[in-house]
């Protein structure tokens, strides 16, 4: 059985987002159907909606920081009941088998297609499986832009009662791509930590480090977002300020770079202290040389990382609700996405677009 | 007071390596006096003998892997006595204040002029050190390339007796530099080691890992080098194997790269499981790009490694004395020190040349 949806899709990578009615599969015994309330827009929908990294399938639905209200859920689900406030992040399975699963990193998974993406089907599809299999059956899911997400109970995230319900959406990535590295490289009280780039993630990976005691300076290009990461408790300093980078030498125990474009790590890398480590969550591409010598002297290291577990996202969304710090949103009706979308490539969006998706309901009248 | 010496010296970054008589301080109150016996041919000798780095202080003599007798000791030393065997590495004194001289990791010191290296100075000059200063009072060092050494007792190592002398030398500096990384990244039984590069550190690397228990692939450039690694109980594959690459995707816990020169981690970066590491200590310059999605997907991490400290320097000759691993080595007199350097060069040495320094009488006798 199948229930009617309808959402906004690129049918091209060089088309504009336009409505789409679609069939979604009903909740199976252990699946959650969700009634979508907001979602946020990541950087990742516009490179993946535009094909830059030449594996989106068409249509394309976007959308993985959807919040909304459990509406039905399966016979054999015990996690979630109906009118529960819940969430989902960027999968909605995995293989479930290998060692990464075992381990509750499910974004590791090394299943034959890998996780099962909440929008654009698999990791890994069958085209480029071992076998030529796709163990999800499907080749394309459809993400959070639309009025209904169907999704296995255990990939369904709680949204703790005390977040405001639109500024949980980020979370969800923004968040939790975020805490993941600052968790696994054991950023703590006291530590003094460096961000580079200061959009959504940036902004949420401020927050983060700042409730986890950490002292936080912020790489960024403008004066005005030294001004804002000085509102938020930070220290700002221009990328290109060479003198207050040399005065920085051996300062950060950790840096974040949430930069989603190739850029040089080797001005930060001297700001590491020995053991440092530079984890660069943004740039899915190339990144340039670096100084080795810098790397050695000190036993530094160049990592990176990928959003997190399922485990973590929940252990995020509980964190931001404990230390009441949500992401600075600005919440818009679906039929803007387009702008949204330009505002997103020029790095204009301060700092994360949550589409309401009560907004939708004027499509699904007229349609 | 002082004592006559007599050394190989370049007295340019152009000239060869010949005689040269000098003069060292007499041995301190806490300093050894040692007759050098042997000392290996490191391939930075010949990087600094020809200012490849632009740092060296002329005349240089190299020589950082020595071994020799204690000839005599200042009046407060108590760890060791006339007659012993011992060993000098890369360093010979340090700042001892700073942190990493607390952690016993004398080889990331962060004093104003680092740590004092046995050859060619302090590791930060004095026109490079931030007060201008220079802690140790001298400007450039002199090395293991000659007939006597005097160096402070906490940096001089002690030989196990089971060690064959000449083949001790090398550990002192390729030993500690493979040992070193593995100890800190955990390498441990039944794990899987890649080693990129089969010269001196390769070879130490191979037998080091093997000895720890861990499963060797040395990747490397020539048929003969695949069946060198073979007999010493590796697996070796060629760098250009393309096929052989893809069927060890997700493999290794750990690659080390002991190649001297810019080279692709790209190609061995799919090769390493999640959480893997891969360490560059032989390349002290720039680092080609890399596809940071490969890092990301699987938590991959790019690093360096400098020698190792003095702690670690006794724990690995001592590591290699009970499990009766050396270095395979091939025996020079100084007068061919020339020659060396140049097979050094073009990577054809198996695999260490190590000096008698028995050799260096001859020239006395003329002098």
């Amino acid at each position: 059985m199948t229930i009617k949806a309808l959402g906004y899709a690129a049918q091209h990578s060089f088309s504009r987002l336009k409505p789409m009615e679609f069939e979604r599969e009903e909740a199976g015994a252990h699946e959650v159907q969700i009634d979508v309330l907001y979602c946020g827009v990541c950087h990742s929908d516009v490179h993946q909606a535009e094909n830059d990294w030449a594996n989106t399938v068409y249509p394309c639905v976007p959308g993985h920081e959807v919040v909304g209200r459990v509406a039905a859920v399966g016979a054999g689900v015990t996690l979630h009941k109906v009118g529960d406030l819940v969430g989902v992040g960027c999968m909605i399975d995995s293989c479930r088998s290998c060692e990464p699963c075992h381990a509750h990193e499910e974004q590791y998974c090394e299943g034959p297609n890998s996780w099962l993406a909440t929008y654009n089907g698999p990791m890994v599809p069958a085209a480029k499986a071992p076998d030529g299999r796709n163990m999800y059956g499907r080749d394309n899911t459809y993400g959070g832009y639309s009025n209904v997400v169907v999704v296995k109970e255990d990939f369904v995230l709680k949204i703790p009662a005390s977040l405001p319900i639109e500024a949980a959406a980020p979370i969800l990535c923004a968040g939790v791509t975020t805490f993941s590295p600052m968790k696994h490289w054991g950023v703590k009280a006291g530590d003094k930590i460096g961000v580079l780039g200061f959009g959504g993630l940036g902004e949420m990976a401020l927050k983060i480090a700042r409730a986890l005691g950490a002292e936080v300076t912020m790489f960024t290009t403008t004066e005005e977002k030294i001004a804002e990461a000085t509102k938020l408790g930070a220290k700002g300093v221009l990328e290109s300020d060479t003198e207050a980078l040399k005065s920085l030498a051996r300062t950060f125990d950790f840096i974040l770079s949430t930069v989603p474009e190739k850029h040089k790590a080797d001005p930060f890398i001297p700001t590491l202290k020995r053991n440092g480590t530079f984890v660069a969550v943004g740039e899915l591409g190339p990144m340039p040389g670096y100084n080795n010598q810098e790397v050695i002297m000190h036993r530094r290291s160049l990592a990176g990382s990928l959003i997190g577990s399922i485990a973590e996202t929940q252990e995020i969304l509980d964190f931001c609700a404990k230390h009441q710090i949500a992401p600075d949103v600005e919440v818009i009706p679906i039929q803007d996405i387009n702008k949204a979308y330009k505002k997103v490539k020029s790095g204009d969006v301060r700092f994360r677009y949550v589409i309401d998706m009560a907004s939708l309901k004027q499509e699904m009248a007229e349609a």
